[in-house]
Formats: structure tokens, C-alpha cells, sequence
């Protein structure tokens, strides 16, 4: 998508080798009009597709999910993290681990909008090392609903997640595929 | 606004006398069609008013705050909870009790996405203690910048938050006043 890569390349801040920061726009400021290009895209990757629910996870995926649900015309669930209030037995569960913040958590949805059948494409901000997809589709799974496919903005192409998901079967849609970056050079784009 | 309110009598889960689950809609499962309806009434309370940026909180108000957006034609801004990453000086903060859960937490902006002369609506789907909202007001007068009003999907108009804070001078507009609810009767909304 190229206006995504050009905003990138415009306003994304390299730190070192692996750190590309989009907070400008995409994950603590949110430009709602590049939103809405994004869901336009997502919508037309996966028009051969039907979705019933799209999922995605707490906080930046949230926005960008709901805008984009806009155009499927479907609702949106966030799975959240940390809960503890929600008893067992309620909610599908997994775990989750960050290698940005060096720990596990668990990310729940309550049972009762996750149905077996429901069609269900998750949407997020970044794939990287998979561990947030993997999670998602997981509660996708034990749900018995089925997993149409993620619909990711920025995939950092040099680490593995991306790789191993779609070895597993899962259909990717990535609007920006980050081959290699660096400060000096900027950001270099996959394809 | 009487479509809100119909939602909460039909799909509100109340739970004793101050708990009301709205997570089939709002703040869990979100229902985007009514999101777009809510954000066209908060540009229609708020059409006088000059709005540059529309600042929320994670995770719940993410999604309401960026629909509603779309009507103002502005970025929004999330405050994120317990954020370690970012050094001091970097960002605004403020402290925040949480009645819900028992504890207090940070909030914080980076402040280069606050600035003096912003004018600044603040968006969140609960209105109770007033606690988030008044942490939020912190952040933008910390900021330098101006705070155009608050606007709210459900205030819980019997606990002590609007009140208080509109005797402060905020501009708080709530979509849906409960004035009182039991698991007996339901919900009463005031006016």
C-alpha cells in the first residue's frame, strides 16, 4: 500500500536495526483519515472472503480494527490482556509472550462473542515475532469459529512471525512489508 | 440520544446497583454501526466548537474516540496505563485511581503530540467517579493546551464524577444519563 509506505518513510523513527517507531500516526497518535485507506485495503484483499467478526487486541490494534469494520460492515471484539475479573470457564484464554517488554501475559475474550462458525479475520498493527497472531488465532480455534485470515499494517519481514504463520496455513495480508531498516538508510520495503 | 439508551435497556447487563456490562457492544464486542451514530451526535453537541484533537484512554475508549473522529476530521490521541518505556520528560503524566480495580495507575501523552493551543475533546465510554477524566484534564492543561469539553457515552449520573467536575467548569456532554438501575427494575435515565 504504497500511501502507508510513503507516511512510513516520511514519518516512522528508526532506532537502531529493529525498532520503528509509528506513534505519530498509527499507535498513540491515530491519523483516522490514513485509517480509513487502511480498512479500504484490508476490505479489498479480503473481498473474496466473508467476515462476521473481525478480533483484534489491546490497545493499538483497536482503532484500527473498528475503522476498518466499518467496511465489512461487521463488529469488532479486543481481546484484553491481563484481565483478572472475568472468572474461568467465561473466556478463552491464551498466552502471549513480548519480546518488546520482556514478559508473558494473558489475553481473554469472554465465550459469548466468539461462536463456533463465526468467520472471523483478526486485524493488528504489527506482525513480528507472531506471538500476539499466534495468541489470537488460538482463541479463534478454541472457539470453533473459523479463522478467515489477519489483516496486519506493518510487518517486519526480518523477524520470523510472518514465515512461520503462513507455513502454518494462515492467510497474511500485510499493507507494508519492512524488508530491512536502519538509521542511516531508512526503511526498506519487501516486494 | 434514545438510541443509545434503547441499546442499554435491551443489551445492559446490570449487576446489583452499579454495575452495568455493556460489553456486548461497547467496550468488548463493539458494535461500529452505533459507533458511527455516537460520533455523529458528539459533533453535533459539539458543532460549536473549535476541536483539533480528540484525546482518550486505553483500551475501551480507543475505539468510540477514533469513530468519532471521523466526524471532526482530527487525530486521535490514547493515553496509555502503565507505560515504563518512555523516560521522564518525554511525556506528560498523571495519576489515576481506579474504583473498578482497586488501584492507582499512570497515564501518559508524549508530549510532542500535546501542545500549547491545541483544542482538545476528550472521548471515553464511562463517566462514574470522574477519576479518568480528571487525569485526562490534567494531561492537557499540563500541556498547555486548551480543554474544549468532555463527551461521554454513559455517565453513572448517581455517582459523584459529573457532578463534580462540571462544578469545575468542564463541558461534560453524556449520551446516556442513568440516574439508577437495579437488577429488579433496570436502568432509569435521568432527564
Amino acid at each position: 500500500m504504497e500511501l502507508l509506505k510513503e507516511r512510513i518513510r516520511k514519518d516512522g523513527k528508526i532506532k537502531g536495526t529493529d525498532v520503528l517507531k509509528v506513534d505519530s500516526f498509527l499507535n498513540h497518535q491515530m491519523d483516522v483519515a490514513l485509517f480509513a485507506e487502511i480498512g479500504k485495503e484490508f476490505k479489498r484483499r479480503f473481498a473474496d472472503c466473508q467476515v462476521d467478526k473481525i478480533l483484534t487486541i489491546e490497545a493499538s490494534g483497536i482503532g484500527i480494527a473498528c475503522i476498518a469494520a466499518q467496511y465489512f460492515h461487521c463488529p469488532v471484539i479486543f481481546a484484553k490482556k491481563n484481565q483478572t475479573k472475568n472468572i474461568a470457564g467465561e473466556v478463552y484464554t491464551s498466552q502471549v509472550e513480548s519480546f518488546t517488554h520482556g514478559r508473558i501475559y494473558n489475553i481473554i475474550v469472554a465465550k459469548e462473542f466468539l461462536r463456533p462458525g463465526d468467520k472471523v479475520l483478526l486485524i493488528d498493527d504489527f506482525l513480528a515475532n507472531g506471538a500476539a497472531l499466534e495468541g489470537l488465532a488460538k482463541l479463534v480455534r478454541d472457539a470453533g469459529a473459523e479463522l478467515v485470515g489477519a489483516g496486519i499494517v506493518i510487518e517486519k519481514a526480518f523477524q520470523p512471525g510472518g514465515e512461520r504463520l503462513r507455513a502454518e496455513g494462515l492467510r497474511i495480508e500485510s499493507l507494508a512489508r519492512v524488508k530491512s531498516m536502519s538509521e542511516e538508510t531508512g526503511v526498506e520495503f519487501a516486494d
